[in-house]
């Protein structure tokens, strides 16, 4: 096995961010499964490696690192010449394409991300864990998505993916919840829209994304 | 003047941003005030550059960007030898060293922002915009930033500043929000927390920070 390892489960949206991005850059990792209804995200061991409690955390030899789009840049940096090379933007791309990786991959952790975040837990989480849904929280969030997605769908019709002609990290970033809204029975905010539609067809196919959803199925061991 | 131009108002948290990364790199910049009470952030111009109808939005010759943190890391790549040079880690830190700067200023974006985003409205904005204050949500916010708060003088006790011995963009990219909830009332959470405290009184006095406060305290042109 490498020298990387991957700490939290695979169902986890943030786990699979990295999962996705280690797995398009054909990098061989070992998974250990953080048992968090048992609390073990919040073990004084754990929380060596991630201060804040939460998944995923992140080795590869001697570094640590938490916070999951931090990890895929590294990743992509430390890994330069393996797998695919453009997620942060072609090797001959130069700062400017990477900076509209950049760009695209803040405007999913800042505007993506709080709406689409409470929509995993309502419509995924919640219900396995047992736990009543908030109807007016659904409603909101919807309608905030449903604005960025808006945003989304004028950038899509200028370009192939987000940050341009290449899938990238930017994109990579939106699969694990844009999964659970779908899977939550909520498509229509991405069937709706002619290019968010097509896109979302394009990046969630690609095998590195089909391998989590497939590892998320499968109870750890 | 320089090819950099920055479009919004400087009391923006998010504008701030880009303005002391721009001052750490000693880059000239001419700043373009967009008047939000005027609604210019959503005009069909301000759109085709922000396409979120947000500030700040930025340009650099032909390269225009929106989203703080992505023009600060692009700043730091593009000026890279000019001004302070470790802002995304010592030049001769390799990527670890990015990677830690990374992932403490992801913390800000991920963890650090959203509560104090929250208490920065309702202790700064709300009042100057004549709209009554949400004490339930002064209160809930408090606690979560306490929480942060709390890793963090962890971190800060065993290293001068986030991501280990030197300034980074992950310390400049707390000092927006942080400014506000001082300013409005709320010092405590920085003072009754010894290392805290000595982090931000360092790096609040920075001349470039500084500067960016008296251009907060000018009326726009």
């Amino acid at each position: 096995m490498g020298s990387v390892t991957v700490y939290g489960p695979p169902i986890s949206p943030a786990v699979s961010r990295v999962l996705a991005c280690l797995l398009e850059k054909d990098v061989v990792f070992n998974l250990v499964n953080i048992d968090m209804s048992k609390a073990q995200h919040k073990s004084p061991d754990f929380l060596k490696i991630q201060p804040f409690g939460q998944v995923p955390a992140f080795q590869d030899e001697h570094t640590t690192l938490f916070e999951s789009r931090a990890i895929c840049r590294y990743i992509c940096d430390k890994y330069a010449d393996r797998g695919n090379r453009s997620l942060l933007g072609r090797r001959g791309g130069g700062l400017v394409e990477r900076a509209h990786v950049e760009q695209w991959l803040e405007a999913e952790g800042q505007s993506f991300n709080p709406p689409s975040s409470t929509l995993v837990f309502q419509l995924a989480f919640a219900p396995q864990m047992g736990l009543p849904q908030d109807p007016a929280a659904i409603v909101l969030n919807e309608g905030k998505l449903a604005k960025v997605l808006d945003v989304y769908e004028r950038q899509l019709q200028e370009s192939r993916f987000l940050a341009g002609d290449e899938f990238s990290l930017a994109d990579l970033s939106h699969l694990p919840n844009s999964h659970y809204i779908r899977a939550g029975g909520k498509e229509e905010l991405f069937t709706s829209r002619k290019h968010v539609a097509r896109w979302w067809e394009e990046i969630s196919m690609r095998p590195s994304w089909q391998k989590v959803v497939e590892m998320q199925r499968t109870p750890p061991a």
